[in-house]
């Protein structure tokens, strides 16, 4: 199936973007044989859902550039699919954009396509990408006695579910860089992966880069004026949160890599592991190599934020 | 009940945030009459559930400051509750902060308790309360040809039901501050205010001031950098969008008046009304007077801000 060269046969490059939170993920979760059958809880099968609005004669199957687990997101991802229209004509490209766009937004579904474009059948969005980037979010809290006064301390709530708070006693942004520097370039990173359900042939993957970028708490959206307001800045100092952007960007990655290299750096950081133990996880690829001390980070704070081709 | 007098009883006043999106509403919505019934789908049914962590003796019942609509955000509201300890002693104020976020943390629920106090006995959070300020935030969208146009473009996902998106072929922001002077001073909002099940004794409120305040894409989180990848710039101007936030400071306002009154203002900025149609609708307070051309805005742009005491 998918020849472009038959009549009314198009495959069709779609850039989109979604929050993760309400979905179990972003790969269709219900067994491909059971033709038509609705995935309304993953993010690949509310596109299918939506593709169907436009008639066409095949059944659309997406196939997804990368997978995401329940509750990350994606500021720039891309699918591709391909269509048969009942005529001889193809589909408009921007008719697709805009029938999956009315879908979700009647739908309230946080998904929104940014493009759609026809490509040659050839064309694969997994296996043609050259690389991509992915952003991991924290706001970390220093605080100085137990851990309980994290939950005492105010959040900026329109951060939830899109952020992860972190709470330490200490943090070396130098030596979290220090450690991401370790991760660059090629190497097994068996220790970093997770278990799934589909092994990959090798575990051996290149990170071109990992960028750390601190925020100050004033360049954070309404944080600064509104989620600061008077009443709870009285016992809020501004030193008190530091907003850092992690991006990772490389070819591809394992299963939870990004989330496990992520929680190495911090902990790294933060003086739960030092930069000796990072290189011993790296050393020696192994499910047994990783350290009990660092916890993998939470999906809500990571996002895809692009592929490129 | 609720006397702070007897031995182990006290009052507190909370200060907390929520995200509206996953509530019914703010206030309980199952009748008080059936003592000890939950009402998990609600920010006071969810308080009252935190609450009896702590094993008071009495069943805690919420006073909430502010009422507000399912879906609308707080970044920082209050209630008060009486709570009755089982020895003599009261409750320290820090423990109830921990339990119910705690509580929250643990349960997944966008809300977050900022402070615990003690007040006196005839301190009521609503009735105290001299001042509110609510935020109304915009993403306005400048197109030149159809409404349709909106859905192709590219919008912030994770601004999804934090901010309201709009779309129009023209803003003038200065237009839009003129008609915020309208509404401030002493008005009859009859106009402004929607049907609700328990009406007010007036319909006359003053807005104390309406502030609209302009970002530029850049100063908004990480919009800045990630909204706006690669793929989906190359058709972006940045002169696109227009972030607005409108705040409205008053001492109490009426069912949606501030959803409606932010509507009015909108479309005076992108010539849906004029001024004098603005005018019409506080001089003739009715609900006959309220201009069908103007669509009450949807409540997951609206945060309440702050209430003063």
């Amino acid at each position: 199936m998918g020849s472009t060269n038959a009549a009314g046969w198009a495959r069709y490059l779609i850039n989109f973007s979604y929050i993760g939170s309400p979905f179990r993920g972003s790969q269709r979760q219900v067994t491909r044989r059971i033709a038509n059958l609705d995935d309304p809880s993953t993010v690949q099968g509310r596109l299918e859902m939506g593709l169907k609005r436009l008639r066409p004669v095949n059944n659309p199957i997406v196939f997804m550039a990368s997978r995401t687990d329940a509750g990350v997101h994606a500021l720039n991802t891309t699918c591709h699919v391909d269509l048969q229209s009942c005529n001889n004509m193809i589909f408009e490209p921007q008719n697709i954009t805009l029938c999956l766009n009315r879908y979700f937004t009647k739908e309230e579904l946080p998904i929104r396509v940014l493009s759609t474009k026809l490509v040659l059948n050839d064309f694969h969005c997994k296996k043609s990408a050259i690389s991509r980037t992915y952003l991991y979010r924290v706001i970390l809290l220093k605080y100085d006695e137990d851990i309980t006064t994290t939950l005492l301390r105010f959040l900026p709530i329109e951060e939830f579910k899109r952020c992860h708070f972190y709470g330490a006693k200490t943090i070396d942004i130098d030596l979290m860089r220090e450690s991401a520097k370790l991760f660059e370039g090629v190497h097994d990173f068996r220790t970093f992966k997770s278990k799934s359900n589909d092994e990959p042939k090798s575990t051996v993957k290149e990170i071109e880069r990992i960028d750390i970028i601190e925020k100050r708490m004033t360049d954070i959206g309404i944080s600064a004026d509104f989620s600061w307001p008077r009443n709870a800045l009285q016992n809020v100092d501004s030193n008190t949160y530091t907003f850092l952007d992690i991006y990772f960007k490389g070819k591809g990655f394992l299963y939870k890599q990004v989330r496990r290299c992520g929680a190495a750096i911090l902990a790294a950081g933060t003086g739960i592991v030092d930069l000796k133990d990072i290189r011993c996880m790296l050393q020696v690829p192994s499910v047994n190599s990783w350290n009990p001390r660092i916890r993998t980070l939470p999906p809500h704070g990571l996002y895809l934020c692009n592929i490129e081709y």
